[in-house]
């Protein structure tokens, strides 16, 4: 693990602060200052212009671009969906006695941004000093509304430190903006007017027709005379405002964005649509607009602050992750899911991955399970995409898309989109998970059993039986760990779609007892014959499942054991990134991986191995493993805190938090690491918290790392906010809103209400 | 073997003759009337301009365009090489009375087109019948020549056969050509002129700069008027006929061609160059450059005929192979290959493969060992980008690339380049079985034992140790066999490295002893250490096998015998060819083989493996082979007729010599099948005739099919030309060149010399 930390930004226990003006680091800044409100997500850029390097990236959840692919081949794409770079809601241009205000230009001080996680705002502070002298304060404040979709804020106000006099300002709507991946704009123009206070202009994407309206209105501190500018996809207003030495002049432009992705709605309608938002949004009062920020994400970390006491980096680490995940995602709008960088940048496309399901859907389940269920919600609205996955790559049922944005497969390397097999399993498993803890059996009875009896058929059929073994199992698979390229009878896989297809029977017995209806209706729809019920049985009875008799070590795949060894501690830290350093086959030739796919599945189904088979596993893979997945050491910290390794599972968690905050990855320039964020939650309420929720009951065993004093989380159980406080000596659980939930802490059961219950922390659970 | 025969030419014992006009098959025509002389290639397109549908290609043996290739991955290449389509050096146009000839628009009856095995010429003729009733016969001959390698000749005739008056032609070369794969033109025109009786132009690639001069002059049955014609990237002349009825007037131009594919010349020099060429050409008479290619082909039919009596198609189809095999390699130019389809296609870019020393090697070892040699001195002078191939693949050595026009990996399929190990071994195979059967030991001792030991270092460095069998093998690889897509141990690959290793290893040890010198300069040339030959001993020793020891089965990769089975019988017709019409990844599933990876070895190394080891495995591998490699049923033929199998021989060799004739494979029209015509012969002389080259001495076994009366072919052995000759009771083996030669026949050591001995056929020889 050759990660290093970049420490660079204050430490604040509520706030993310840049102090300085660093044209290197610039792009990873825009990337961590990022706001986004799932609708609609904008970099940190300079939005006043900036001539250096910079990703100007404003994106909408679900307006996506087409890219053709050559290719021959039956079953592999052909085209694929990304997220296209959208309008620049916050461009702006400010003049002063000729100079055009440029970070990489002007002379510039006192440089301050801030990130607030209270108020959900954005600001800039920076002095800037003219060729003849002239002083400029300018504080540049953008919020992302969380309570009002299709609203963008941006304030600028201005302070005249050693003169009066004006400044010429141009605010406008750019569809000029350049999708970096593609180097071109995506965006034809298809109207732009000024009708009233509004300033609006329509656009749609070339290839794929989805359309997007943007409006602004303007406030200001004085009264504004504007004239119209018109450019090629660009709107704007110029105007000028007085300033006076030593007071603060400012205005603000109200934003309405408005995506129509689906082309439900015909120009006219949209445009006339967007107006009204346009124009109800001008008459806003801007300090209601920031209250009402304010006291949205009151409620969120009243419902989902981590604290922690005696670890001030980490404090901030997790209140960002948080933060972003609720900036990234809350289920207000069903269709959307979880991008691998969120709506923060273009790498990986905007596509979604099983990271939805396996380190997302646990946040939002004990967070905000209504947007849990809307995470499920988008499979079951692509199911019919899925099913025609399955179609294209020979198979039945539906074969959900390794990489996606729209339901369609969009990873344009058939060796992941053909052989990765573990987005069906792990959409089964987030069903599971969802209805195990949530008791949310109508959505079962109707969309998760649809899903479940359409994914058991792709399984199979896709699966094959050995001729030699006379077991069922997947051939010409890779598994999540992409370190083992193209093999038989991955563990992970096949154990999965066994659990997969033994849910999916359990569901359909229960449906027959208690839900004939519900059951006889599903049966129909999806044309279900007894003779798959018994096909999907004897599969899962003879599933292939490869372990060490003596050792106890599950086979990660067949061969495996006979893989070529390497000590991956010999290998020099110039070499990493492997990818850029080795040649692409020699990834694949050793027992190295590059995530655990074994210890994978001994965390999902924790109940079902015993600490002896983890400890035996962990010993085997983790010397194995080069965690080129972020995703992977959180899963290694848990399994730590569990089989009694609690300096093994801090060092794992050690950049957890703080993965982006402190570029460890080097590459938080392209955007954040969205998913890798939810691992974060995870690292701390499954690890440190010891949280399992995969059995009959909520259980906790909590450790206390060493250098922490004490630390709190919060979960909600079946309507109950259950608030767990661990410090030194006990663990505190208390229901924060008045109902009572029966969990289980280190093997006990007890009652949680109001009152609180207190618990002696276990034996040896403080690490070190 | 879903194959079903085209059956459209005449059968004729020297000729290819087509009657009548498809349009349909036009393209199909092209490539089987192509013409070429190893340093260039010409399509049997028409000449005169076809709007219709039709590949107009020309091409020249190392002239090559660059493709660049977006990639991440370190390892995978970033451009690759192709064979450029070129100049049009028959560019013809003929007008009469204002209607242009065209085969797609004008009125065409008596259509025949001829190719002559015997004098090297393509002809076609027509009746072209104008608008007004004039009718007029046009005879079109070309030539490429065999022993001028730049010149070409294109005679057109006319006959009107009811009119008297004039023809208007414009006869030019055309470097405005389009390469199809890339739909422009790949060539920037440099310069064009007309000097004296030359009219000349000369262009280079857009991206790689190899540089081609062409040039004509013109002869005539009457003086000609000409007129230049210069037009982007061309240049012509134009000229008019006079005609009178029932006489025939025809002209001639000589193109000479000249490439620079090395730029080992200036622009000018290659034009000086290209001048005198073409001028010196004008002196020459077109009559004795017909007797002088007819001249020429029949030395070639004389040393290399195969006849076979009582099978008239497969009489004419194995010296179609024999002709197309002489025409685009015969070992002239040193440097350069035989690529897929030698000089008739785009289709496979013009690239060579394994087929080279694996098919092709031994038609010319047996018939004109100078070319065997030269395609050797390829993989020599490639040396160094295959040693550079190897770094880039982090490995030691000279890695032969899959695919190659000049020596660089140009195969742009990752999972073919990287991991596709058999060209190494093919060359080391080849040179194996060159010194054998020619004795040159002097190549071995110098350019030989060098790619040896780079060859060797290769596969020390790219294999590695199973950790559970503690053998040496190779992990993530494809054997020749590409439908087991990703592998370990691939037991073809194992066996030709371990043979590899063995052989280096005993050249060196025979080089210390015989030619210390020799040993001496290559030792230091390599930098060989005594620590390598260790090391490469301990690898071949203890280089894995897998073997069933009940059945004698080799396993074709670890896991073969697991792999989930399918009956390829079940298959429908209508499924294939399978990479159109499964999904990519299913075709790697199954114990399904795409060709005989087991038979392979069995056959190279036949000595080494017993009639019953190779029946055993015969038995187990042809009913799962589906042969979508055209190189497969020969290789079974040839096994089958061994294994005393002889109906099964003839049904595997029943499309081998017609196979681009008929058209079997449905694809002809993008060019022949070259490297499978040689698998044609193979079957022959080591199918039917019994032929082995891989012991201490040349052996035969001669089986004679049922259905033939009797066939004879001949063999160069070291400087003897042998003939063979098996009818129903005997075979008779006769030396034609005065030499004598120890061989074996039927498990009996015989001398033969011109005098002649004569067998008794085996019992049971005869098929059926």
């Amino acid at each position: 693990m050759a990660k290093v930390a970049d420490k660079y930004l204050k430490v604040d226990p509520w706030a993310i602060i840049e102090e300085g003006f660093d044209a290197e680091r610039n792009r990873t800044s825009e990337s961590i200052f990022s706001l986004g409100n799932e609708y609609m997500g904008v970099r940190g850029y300079a939005e006043e212009g900036y001539s250096g390097d910079s990703l100007l990236g404003s994106y909408f959840n679900g307006l996506n671009e087409q890219l053709d692919i050559g290719n021959p081949y039956k079953g592999i794409i052909r085209s694929l969906r990304y997220m296209v770079n959208a309008v620049d809601w916050l461009y702006t241009r400010i003049t002063l006695d000729g100079e055009q205000l440029d970070l990489a230009k002007s002379h510039i001080s006192d440089y301050v941004r801030r990130l607030d996680l209270r108020s959900g705002t954005y600001r800039r502070e920076l002095v800037w000093t003219l060729g003849n002298g002239k002083k400029l304060k300018v504080i540049f404040t953008r919020l992302v509304s969380m309570t009002m979709s299709h609203l963008g804020l941006q304030q600028v106000a201005f302070q005249p430190l050693n003169f009066s006099g004006s400044v010429d300002i141009c605010t406008g709507l750019d569809f000029g903006i350049i999708h970096e991946e593609r180097g071109e704009c995506m965006w034809n123009n298809l109207r732009s007017e000024g009708e009233g206070a509004v300033t609006a202009i329509m656009a749609s994407t070339v290839n794929t027709g989805n359309k997007l309206f943007s409006g602004f209105t303007l406030q200001s501190s004085q009264p504004l005379q504007t004239t119209r500018v018109d450019r090629e996809k660009f709107i704007g207003q110029n105007f000028t405002l007085e300033l006076t030495q030593g007071e603060t002049a400012h205005y603000t432009k109200l934003a309405v964005n408005c995506a129509d992705s689906e082309s439900s709605r015909t120009p006219d309608g949209l445009w006339n649509e967007g107006m009204e938002l346009a124009a109800t949004a001008g008459k806003l009062n801007e300090a209601d607009v920031f209250a009402e920020q304010t006291a949205y994400w009151n409620g969120i970390w009243e419902t989902s602050d981590i604290c922690i006491e005696g670890d001030p980096e980490n404090q901030q680490g997790i209140r960002f992750c948080i933060f972003q995940l609720f900036q990234t995602y809350h289920g207000d709008h069903p269709g959307f899911n979880i991008g691998a960088k969120g709506l923060t940048g273009e790498v990986y496309r905007g596509l979604a991955f099983w990271d939805t399901e396996s380190y997302c859907l646990p946040f939002y389940l004990f967070n905000n399970p209504k947007a849990a269920r809307s995470l499920l919600e988008f499979r079951y609205k692509t199911l019919g995409e899925a099913m025609q996955r399955a179609k294209d790559v020979d198979c039945e049922g539906a074969c959900y898309p390794i990489a996606t944005i729209d339901g369609t497969e969009s990873c344009d390397l058939w060796q992941h989109s053909n052989l990765q097999l573990h987005v069906g399993t792990a959409v089964s498993y987030g069903i599971w998970h969802y209805v195990k803890n949530t008791g949310d059996q109508s959505f079962l009875y109707t969309k998760g059993a649809e899903m479940l009896i359409q994914i058991s058929r792709f399984y199979a059929t896709r699966g094959q039986w050995g001729q030699r073994t006379g077991e069922f199992g997947y051939f010409g698979v890779m598994g999540p760990d992409e370190f083992q390229l193209m093999v038989n009878n991955n563990c992970y896989i096949n154990l999965m779609a066994k659990q997969s297809f033994e849910y999916t029977l359990e569901t359909l017995r229960l449906m027959k007892e208690q839900a004939p209806a519900e059951y006889a209706e599903v049966a129909a729809k999806t044309a279900l014959r007894d003779e798959e019920l018994t096909d999907w049985c004897s599969k899962a009875e003879h599933m292939r499942i490869p372990v060490d008799e003596e050792t106890g070590v599950y086979e990660e795949h067949d061969g495996f054991f006979d893989m070529p060894h390497i000590d991956i501690h010999s290998i020099p830290v110039t070499e990493f990134p492997l990818y850029s350093n080795w040649s692409y086959d020699r990834l694949y030739r050793y027992d190295m991986i590059k995530q655990p796919d074994v210890l994978m599945f001994m965390f999902l189904y924790s109940g079902q191995f015993s600490k002896e088979a983890k400890l035996a596993n962990y010993e085997y893979y983790e010397p194995r493993c080069i965690h080129e997945s972020s995703l992977s050491p959180s899963i290694h910290s848990i399994l730590a805190s569990e089989i009694g390794k609690p300096e093994e599972a801090y060092q794992f968690f050690e950049f957890a938090t703080r993965l982006d905050l402190d570029n460890y990855n080097r590459n938080t320039r392209e955007g954040l690491h969205t998913t890798s964020i939810a691992a974060a939650w995870m690292n701390i309420v499954y690890g440190f918290g010891g949280m399992r929720s995969d059995g009959p009951r909520l259980s906790f065993q909590p450790t206390l790392p060493e250098r922490w004093t004490s630390y709190s989380f919060q979960v909600m159980v079946e309507g109950v906010l259950l608030r767990i406080v661990v410090d030194k000596n006990k663990v505190t659980l208390t229901s924060l809103n008045g109902g009572s939930a029966e969990v289980i802490v280190n093997g006990q059961n007890i009652k949680v209400d109001a009152s609180g219950q207190v618990l002696p922390l276990g034996e040896g659970m403080i690490a070190g």
